[in-house]
């Protein structure tokens, strides 16, 4: 079992629009920056507004895309759009190459390694730092002038972290949010994933998750013979049919699936994910679930009804379709990024977390991976290309987390150095503190926002005297 | 004009073989450590040495190799093995991609931008953080357990600096000796090598620089007629009759190259470069010069014979060919590093030097890179990638510099942080510190190797104790 970051932002980024204005401009961008083999580059998409920034002393604040369209971005990065004014800054957003419009290949860009090879961390930083250099030509500032300050949640937030790391002359500081930078091989237990998803539904109760461990075996018990798969077709609203241990398998993969996006976004108001889900979706779960008693059928109608609010918000599916899970925005990306850089291992062992046991198998995920796309993952290459868990040398970054957050599993929760801290939001879920202010927000996540203003002003400030 | 640094070593590696005993093996590296587009691998060839080496205490003191075949800098870094006994130390030499055995292409590497285009530095410190990933894991070590010491000189220097700068979980510290990071684009001045080159004889006296400013109005005012460039001909003997304006250029330009390499090589014991340079050889130029009188003639005969000494150290030289300047390596490499990456901007002003004025002309370089490799220089990218001289947040660095070195003038010579500093060795040339013990080093080189050491020993101490 293994998640993408991608579910990330199907959670937060599907928003309508707020209203930020931007322009849309393109910049030529050179496929390999590490090589001069050929001269092929191709058009990087990126968002700008020059409206609040004042060239003499404010910074640039710089969004590290990440695996999806930027404009998504930019419209649920609020927190960047309210703090620009103040700070006088310079908003710009980079998309991230081989997705949204920034396509090096058009739609052969993720077809076979000749053309999906490009899609690195790396070179999307080398991306970044060439765009910053040329909008600051653009504008006729050098390099030493401009302090940059990069956001970035998520898989967004580990580049923000990263590049700072790799080239602290640029980017002044990071807001790096959400970002498991130590969800790799080596770093944090293949488990831990599954037992912050879990605890964010123990939090509500322990009955939840106890409830929802229970659910598994009831699905396995039923599983096991015809008359018990047709009720599971029926308590379930199955699209078609449960066949084989296959699809019963396939159910309980789109769960805990399930389990971890609501959890993920598990937000004190509502959020635009497959259909409007409620304020606090964890504790409405776990209403669900705390209503059954402990007969199959009862625990059953239980997952039914949580499932029933992940899948129906819009009121427009008609039935549970297994095969149908939620990946609105170009994958293909993500799926490369996984088979070659950004694999995380992930398992549940069952005891701490409330999903059935299974274990992370490289050889697999290598296997399809060469199957699907002649890739084969690079297991130590983050390590060895960011450092690992040996960073303290990294300065001016905030690490924040939430802890309802599965992705805090693989998160900086401890300063790593004096000016590298982490900041915990206890009831925070994926990346609150980068969207828009809200009423409902909790206080801590409005503490943490304007701590995070002090900082950048420090960074800015140090950046200026640092001559 | 503007020089490569291979001149450098060209100075001190030719020395024959001091006895140092290591196994040479190789280790497969990616053809494109960023990118994912083919699995195409070359053989990077590494020397190593693990009879010193306690694996529970010692680090690895491993060099960044550069420009040139690696066991060339292996003979002739002698602190690294004199001291490796001190420190328990494995020590291992990498050989740089492109040079030596390590060709991705063999004969071919050099000649298109297909095969030369993955010579590059990131390529290069990428190969070396793999291999010590790979020397780790064959030693049965992890990533944590040891910390690793860069040292490299000139080119290799600017990359134990800039591996530290990028992967500092995996390199402790470095030792970089005269490493000209800050020889590019708007980081010095083009006059400031010159002016450098200028002062090592303007040192042992003024009138010596003085005389050698006033050679180039002779060679232009012979040059003018037949008669006179039949006079040249007759007191620089050289070896082709001088015809045309370019051919008195020609001289003009191999001089200055000379008078360049001399004070790179302005050792205090004898040196094997182009033949047995003496000790101290700015001084001997200098006593040439000196004993000349205001004539013609005679500054011209000052001038032939330092180009005796220069040439026809062995005694084999018969006459004086301009067309055969010494490039004993494969130059082809540096060639195209200077044609993409090492852009280095060198120019006299005929005022703080002693050269006839001359302009850095980057169009006529990227011109000429373009006709003979159909490449042409990226001018900002070492800044891009490397910070220029924003580099207040390097750590653990040593920037050790001669001040009778040219290239001193694109060194670091003050400290740029706490722990990244400089080390300024006014007696020493080019990275004579990296040398093995000499009777005759001065006091200051002594000084600076003992420094080192008290410094690594606070680096090893620093990184077993940051867990």
């Amino acid at each position: 079992m293994y998640y993408t970051l991608l579910y990330l932002f199907v959670v937060t980024w599907l928003c309508p629009s707020n209203g930020y204005v931007y322009r849309t401009e393109y910049f030529d961008t050179k496929l390999d920056n590490f090589a001069f083999a050929s001269n092929e580059t191709f058009k990087l998409r990126y968002l700008i507004n020059d409206t609040f920034w004042n060239p003499g002393r404010g910074p640039i604040f710089f969004y590290t895309g990440n695996e999806g369209d930027i404009t998504d971005f930019a419209e649920n990065t609020g927190f960047m759009w309210e703090t620009a004014p103040e700070f006088d800054a310079l908003v710009l957003f980079a998309e991230h190459r081989y997705y949204g419009k920034s396509l090096p290949f058009g739609n052969l860009s993720t077809s076979e390694p000749k053309y999906s090879g490009y899609l690195t961390a790396s070179q999307a930083m080398m991306d970044y730092i060439e765009l910053l250099s040329y909008i600051k030509v653009k504008y006729n500032a050098t390099v030493k002038e401009i302090p940059v300050i990069a956001f970035g949640g998520s898989y967004g937030g580990m580049l923000a972290a990263w590049i700072r790391m790799k080239y602290p002359s640029v980017i002044a500081g990071s807001l790096a949010s959400s970002a498991p930078i130590w969800q790799f091989t080596g770093m944090t237990e293949c488990s831990a994933f599954s037992r912050v998803t879990t605890s964010a539904y123990s939090s509500v109760s322990p009955e939840c998750s106890k409830r929802i461990r229970d659910s598994w075996s009831v699905l396995t018990e039923l599983g096991k013979t015809d008359a018990g798969k047709a009720k599971l077709n029926t308590l379930l609203n199955t699209c078609k049919p449960l066949k084989t241990d296959s699809d019963v398998q396939g159910v309980k993969d789109y769960l805990q699936t399930m389990y971890v996006n609501i959890a993920m976004v598990n937000y004190p108001y509502p959020a635009n994910f497959i259909g409007n889900l409620p304020a606090n979706p964890v504790k409405a779960v776990c209403k669900n679930m705390l209503h059954t008693n402990e007969t199959n059928e009862s625990i059953l109608s239980g997952v039914y009804n949580s499932l029933l609010m992940y899948i129906n918000g819009t009121g427009t599916a008609k039935c549970f379709d297994i095969t149908n899970d939620v990946e609105p925005f170009g994958v293909g990306g993500w799926n490369i990024q996984s088979c070659t850089e950004m694999v995380m291992p992930m398992c549940n062992n069952g005891e701490t977390d409330m999903f059935e046991k299974s274990s992370w198998d490289l050889k697999k995920v290598s296997d399809d991976c060469f199957k699907q796309y002649k890739l084969r993952p690079s297991v130590n290459i983050i390590r060895d290309l960011f450092g690992g868990k040996r960073i303290s040398w990294a300065t001016n970054i905030i690490f924040s987390n939430g802890l309802l957050d599965p992705w805090s599993s693989g998160g900086v929760l401890h300063n790593v150095s004096k000016t590298a801290v982490a900041v915990i939001i206890p009831e925070s879920a994926h990346h609150l503190d980068l969207r828009a202010q809200n009423e409902n927000d909790p206080t801590t996540v409005r503490m943490a926002r304007k701590y995070y203003k002090s900082v950048f002003k420090k960074w800015i400030q140090d950046f200026y005297s640092d001559v």
